[in-house]
Order: structure tokens, then C-alpha cells, then sequence
């Protein structure tokens, strides 16, 4: 499906972005344009009309200026990786492409913080980071393909987050060029700061719709030294969501704390060709439980105690992982059931979050509302965060069913998660295709303070027009 | 000095205000006044016209909406312990004491969070949660008297910042009332939130400008069991400050790493009345270094770790703290350094912030533009965060001075701090006092973002106006 919407002049533009970044680096053609045309969103598919690749910040500047005053829209893009189509460019116009902005600038192993381009990598910044000894813990799930400046826009999470928090709580400043094509930094390279209101956490998370952030400042912490890793299998699924928050009200603090349902596991091991883990047929979910820090006999009590925690609610035999092959292998199974289920059949994911103890109400509710709209789910992520993603199975549902009424119970778990005290996406945004559900989370003061906030930096509403809110 | 400024119709709108919130809350006598007109700014002292103590929400957006319709200036006021002079009426009107909403709502032992209204004192807080085992970390030097909504409007810290972050990392949803008289509830009561603009974090550290927070949800962890307390004197203040980032280089975490002057702990010493510590004569500064956790001998391995760093910079004899009772009383003189301070003279407290590694650059910097400017300053602060405290003391420099040249002075403190990376408040605020510095840190786009914003909140410029901006 090619539907390039013929809403800009693009080629009375042409050639001034051609002589900002050179002609080899902006591109209209059909197989350029299709490859920018999707993310990991459902199957989604907006053409751009053309896709420019900037390599620095005064080059989006230039870029920005004409688009703001030719009023062409403008979609940023990181690695593609996304899950709320923030990255689409469904009003065609602009895409820019943030690839070549790929150089980590500065690792200060003095005061502990990283300087890096927003065309990175995520992975390769952590690699790098971890060649000094230090460690900056988000770690989404496509960390090997999506990039840091993606990571800021969504304000990412991942299994780390648990204990270390989410990509906002790394962030110390940013560069960031306006729509208007001014240049501006956010904040200062502190771990405090009460100076103003807080720019920075305003474009962490906003999905590219505020600017484009062109340089990263980053907090790193010494990396720990050991981690231990585990994987309980449960009989019931809501005895394993409870287990969560009683690891809490233990005392313990996890590195990480990972739910999968049955179909989750089995789903991502046949689709890796991998039987590490033999599933009892009892077995309904599994929790993936890390501990770390620099002690290992510390960290042995650590799992013995967790293990005394979750043997209370029934759970089978625990595998302790035994080498780092092992430990990685269990990764690698956790980080790829995404993939795995969007390889068994369409679907919407959809990234809920809830207080953790909240957790079996809510997988509980989910399954009922899907009996009523006859839908089938598979549910797995982050327990520990109570951010569980919810995978909706197209399956025998027809076109009809799958475009229309489930939106109703899409809404319905939505609500849920709203009487729960939780919201709409724990860590995937907004983006395009979620957008509809904000009422249930803002009230229309609140969204219109964002809209009004959007217009401060934003007059010609040019940056990710669409997303989040109605363009 | 009394300086009523006749800004508003108040007697006008008193019957309205006291039919809100009960005649006996709304005060305009002079003393109660008096009382309202200062807070631990320098000599400040600005009476408000009008004094009132609301319950709730409905009623500050009550008194709101007349304020809003009249324009007449708002200011909140949490516990008057404030450094930047954020609670100071000085365009008189109406000045809201949080004081009376002080209920701590719900615990939330399964979830680890506490909702509170903004008029506890965050000392009672942190003891509420503490009796179920759970753990507030953030903690102002003023805890015993500060307000929990002052905290949030501040974006406090104080001295587990380093280990455990300040106000914004603890706050996971707010509600707040808008100076139009809406309320709204910025977020959910969750760990990871990607749903839209982050106002929650836009409204923390926004001094009161923006809203008046009316209920809170904060994030708690569990309590951990154990810390340990060392108290080290340096020869040389320089080298304390390089001690400060060696120890992070090592790999250490502490959860708390202060440093002090000498003349900061002489001056306290001796405001309390306590000689816990014998004072070599060749000592210049102390570093006051904590670690928490929950196995004794992992810590007893972290303070012979950190005694090794701190050896390397020629330091003296270290004081290990013996026992709670020695612990409290170093705790006591470190939290006390700031009233000793102002008791000894008057002063201007500037909340300087640098990348850690930085701190003995500015701290050279400093002294060397007072002997330029002829001024004597006492240094101390949170070292672990590269935030120090610079106070500056009036001693011999006429009052010319004072209110003239100095502030050449202090704006060459906040340049270096620019150029090494920093910015001009860590944890106090700009508020009144330090808004004139602000173009050091923002240029003039970046403050025109801020001013936008603070339109889209209050277009009529009602609450606390002339604050972070001018009026």
C-alpha cells in the first residue's frame, strides 16, 4: 500500500535540503520511501515523500526553517523499533533520519555521565560505556537495533527499570532544535537541578512532537560486578502476578522481575528454535527474576529469599541459571517474545501499566474482557514495574471484528487499568495508534495544556503532527 | 519594614474568602501578617495583604477562581524554610499557608507508596513510613520543619540525593489545583509512565507557579536496615573536593557524601554548643560519608574501601561513628551548618552545581573571586552531587557593597559554574532571589519557552508571579 499524501510542495524544496546535507543524503524513491514507511507497529505502512538524513544539528536547523515556514510535516525517526507508531510519517512530508548522528562524543569517566548523538545504538552505548566499567541501565528489548535518541522520545524502559528507573531518570540535559529551527539546551550537566522548569523531562517522553534532540547527556553508574538469575514456573498466572509484590514487601529489590504467560514462553521457544526450558504441562506462567550488585554471597541470600517468597504461592521447580550462557540464552528468550508473537499472527500490543500489586486484577480483567469480545491474549513484561504488555491475538477474528469492535475492548481494559490507578503505556508512548484512548487517562483540562504547551514550541504544529493528539 | 503593596481590592473579596474556608482562616491583622511576610531568605520581608489557611482542593480552587477573575497575586507557602525566597508575598495579596492540609492519606504498604497532602512536614512523613518498614529518601536540612508540598515545589534534595535521588525521582502523581481554578491530576500512581507530556514532572520544581499541589503520590522503597558513618578532616579543602569523585571512580556508592568547611563546622560547633569533634589545627574541610544496606559486612568492606581513597588525599584521622547516639550528633551539626551560618552573620546563600569532578575548580574559583571582590565565604554542601553551598558573608563589606558590587560577584560564581558544566540552583530554587542570574544558564529562547509555559498554566499571571521571571 503506497498512499503518499500530496500535502506539501516538496519539490520546490527539494534542492534547498539537498544543499543543507548533500544530495546523496535525501531521497525519493519508491523502495527509500517504503522503507521508511512502517515501524514495529501492527502492520502500518505511510510512505514519506521524501527522507532526508541529517548529520548535524545545523543541518535539521536549516531543514526545520523551511518546513516550518512551507508548514511540510516532519517526522523524526530512530531505529524504527517503535510500538505506538511515533516514528509513522502518516501526514507524509518530511522524514529525517537520524542514522548518521551515530557518534558517542564523550564517556567522562570522572563525573560518570556519556555524551552521545542520537543516531547510537542503544547497545553499543551500553557496550562502550561498559568497556570503562560503568553502566547505563535501560535497556528496551530492541536495544540492539532502536536508538538512544528513540529511547528518549518514548522515554524507554525495559527489564533493568525495576530497580534503576527508566530512561528519564538518565537523562541530564539535552540539545534539542526547535521547529522553528532554534537550537537550545534543556538543562545543565548535574544530577540536580532546580533552575527553571524542567525542559528536559518535558522532551523526555514527548515522542518527538516538542523537537529534535541532536546531542545526549546521560548519568552512568559503576557497573555491578555479579548478577544471579532465575526462572519460576507457576501453575496458576495470577499466583505468579502475586508473587510479584510480596518479592517487594520482602525487602527484595531485583534487577529484574519478568511475567510470561505459557504461550509467551512456548511461542518465543519454538519461533528461536530453543528448548532450554522444559515446561511442565501445569505450568500456566513463568516469572524471569535477576538480583545484582558486587557480593556474591549477598546476592546468594538475596535469591534464596525470593525463592522462600515465591515457593508461598505454589510455584514449581525453579531453574537457577547456571553460566552466563545459560543466563543468556533465558535472555535472549524474554527479549524476543515480541518478535515471536508478531511472527505468529497480526496483532496489537497494548502497554499497559498498573501499581504491581494491582497486577492479578489486572491479568484477571484482561482475560475476562477478552472472553467477551472473544478475543485471545498473550501477556507478558515488566511484573516488577507492573507494566504488563498485553498482546492481542487477531486469530480467527474477522476485519470487521478486528477494526471495529475491539476498539470497545481495547477501552474496556483501558478503563480497567485507569480504576487500577494505572494509565495507558508504561513505556511504548502514545504515538499514532493509541492516541484515541487518551480521555481515559486526561481530562480535557489536562490534554489541553498539552496541545497549549505542544503550540509553545510548536506555532505551525509541523513535528510528528498527529501523534499523541489529533493533528 | 512594613511595605503593603496596594496591589488588590482585597476588602472586596474578604467576605468571599472567608465564606470559603471560615472567617477564623482568613487573617489581616498585622502580626499574622508579619509572620507570613518572610521566610529563611537572607533579611526579606514582604507582607501579604491577605492570609489565608484552605482545607482542600475545592476551596483553593474557590479562592483561585476569585483571585483569577480579579487578578490579584497568589502566593502558596508550605513551611517558610525556604532559600531563593519562593514563599515571599512580595507583590502583597494573597498569601495560601498549606499548613492545615496535613494528612498523610494512605499508605500503601503492597504498592510502596504513600499519598499525602502538601502540609506535612516531610520529618513526619518520613517517620510514618518508616514504622512500616518503608523509606522516603529525600531529606532537606529543614525536615523537621519544611512542608512536603514546599519539598515538591523545590524540588528538594539534601543528603541521600547521591545515593538515592531528590524530590522529582520519588513523585509519581500529583494533583493540583490551576490558578484558573481547575483541578487536575497530572499522571497515575505508577513506576514507568510514557502517556503523554509529562506535567508531573513539570510541575515539581516549578516553585509554585505553575499550581498549588494538593495531594501527592510518592514513590517509596523498602527501609534499608543498616548504615554506617565516617567523618574524615582534610588538610586541604581542594583535596577533600577531589577525594569526593575518587570515591565514585572506585566504584563506591554512598548514601550520603557531605562536605563542610572548616569554618562550617567550627561556626556550628559552636551555635550548638557541641565539641563531639576535636578539630586539628591543620584541618581544613571534612567530608561526612555514609553507606546504607542491609548486610553489616558488606558495609564494613565499602568503609575500609572508601577509608583507602580518602587516604590517598592526605587526610587525618578518621572518626568512625560509634554508635545511633554519635551518629545523630554528627548528623545534627552537618544539618544545622546553614542556621550556625546565618546566626554568625548575614549572608547570601548561593546553591551552586557542578559535575562532581569539578567541585575543587569551583571551589578555587570561588575564593578567588572573593579576594577580588573582597568578600569572605563559607563553603559546604552535598559534595556526592557536586552541590555546594556557597555562603556569603556580609562581615566587613558595606552595605554598598553589599546590594551593589557584590552582585557582580556572585554572577562571576555562577559563570565559572556555567562553564564547568553546572547551573545556579541544585536544590534551592530561583525564586526571588537568584531569577536575575537566570540568563547565565538559559538564552533568551530558552526562557521564552519557559514564559510561554508559564502562560499556558496561568494566563493571568496571578500565582506567584515575579518569581523563576519577572512580573
Amino acid at each position: 500500500m503506497m498512499t503518499t499524501t500530496p500535502t506539501l510542495p516538496v519539490l520546490g524544496q527539494l534542492e534547498a535540503f539537498q544543499s543543507i546535507v548533500g544530495a546523496q543524503y535525501v531521497y525519493v524513491d519508491e523502495e527509500v520511501l517504503s522503507q521508511y514507511a512502517s515501524d514495529e507497529t501492527e502492520d502500518l505502512h505511510f510512505p514519506p515523500d521524501v527522507v532526508i538524513k541529517p548529520r548535524t544539528a545545523d543541518e535539521i536547523s536549516a531543514i526545520l526553517k523551511i518546513c516550518n515556514q512551507y508548514k511540510i510535516p516532519v517526522t523524526p525517526r530512530g531505529g524504527g523499533t517503535g510500538l505506538s507508531g511515533g516514528a509513522l510519517p502518516q501526514m507524509g512530508g518530511v522524514l529525517l533520519a537520524m542514522e548518521r548522528m551515530n557518534s558517542i562524543l564523550e564517556i567522562d569517566e570522572h563525573n560518570l555521565q556519556v555524551i552521545t548523538e542520537p543516531g547510537v545504538i542503544t547497545e553499543v552505548l551500553q557496550d562502550a560505556v561498559r568497556e570503562k566499567g560503568l553502566f547505563y541501565p535501560p535497556d528496551p528489548s530492541s536495544r540492539g537495533t532502536c536508538l538512544i535518541g528513540g529511547n528518549i522520545a518514548e522515554n524507554s524502559g525495559g527489564p533493568k527499570a525495576v530497580k534503576y528507573g527508566v530512561v528519564k531518570d538518565y537523562v541530564l540535559n539535552l540539545e534539542v532544535v526547535l521547529p522553528t529551527g532554534e537550537i537550545i539546551w534543556t538543562g545543565a550537566n548535574v544530577l540536580k537541578n532546580a533552575t527553571g522548569y524542567n525542559l528536559t523531562q518535558l522532551v523526555v517522553g514527548s515522542e518527538g512532537t516538542l523537537g529534535i534532540v541532536t546531542k545526549i547527556v546521560l548519568k552512568l553508574l559503576p557497573h555491578p560486578k555479579l548478577d544471579l538469575l532465575m526462572l519460576v514456573p507457576f501453575k496458576s498466572a495470577e499466583n505468579a502476578c502475586a508473587a510479584v509484590s510480596a518479592i517487594f514487601r520482602a525487602g527484595y529489590l531485583p534487577s529484574a522481575l519478568e511475567f510470561m504467560e505459557r504461550d509467551a514462553l512456548e511461542w518465543v521457544m519454538k519461533f528461536v528454535d530453543n528448548s532450554v526450558v522444559a515446561i511442565d504441562e501445569e505450568t500456566k506462567a513463568h516469572l524471569l527474576i535477576e538480583v545484582d550488585g558486587n557480593d556474591i554471597e549477598v546476592l546468594m541470600k538475596e535469591m534464596e529469599g525470593i525463592s522462600e517468597v515465591v515457593m508461598g504461592f505454589d510455584c514449581g521447580e525453579i531453574l537457577f541459571a547456571d553460566d552466563a550462557q545459560q543466563k543468556a540464552e533465558l535472555w535472549k528468550l524474554r527479549r524476543r517474545v515480541g518478535e515471536a508473537v508478531k511472527s505468529h499472527s497480526v496483532y496489537k500490543e497494548e502497554d499497559t501499566v498498573v501499581p504491581r500489586a494491582e497486577l492479578p486484577t489486572l491479568l484477571n480483567g484482561v482475560k475476562e474482557i477478552g472472553k467477551k469480545y472473544g478475543f485471545h491474549s498473550v501477556c507478558y513484561g515488566h511484573a516488577g514495574d507492573g507494566n504488563l504488555h498485553v498482546n492481542i491475538i487477531k486469530g480467527e477474528l474477522s476485519d470487521e471484528q478486528w477494526n471495529g469492535s475491539l476498539k470497545n475492548g481495547i477501552r474496556e481494559i483501558f478503563e480497567l487499568v485507569k480504576t487500577l490507578g494505572g494509565t495507558i503505556s508504561g513505556e511504548h508512548g502514545i504515538g499514532l495508534v493509541q492516541k484515541e484512548y487518551m480521555d481515559i487517562i486526561f481530562d480535557p483540562v489536562s490534554m489541553n495544556l498539552m496541545r497549549q504547551i505542544k503550540a509553545v514550541f510548536d506555532p505551525n504544529n509541523i513535528l510528528n503532527r498527529g501523534k499523541i493528539f489529533d493533528a
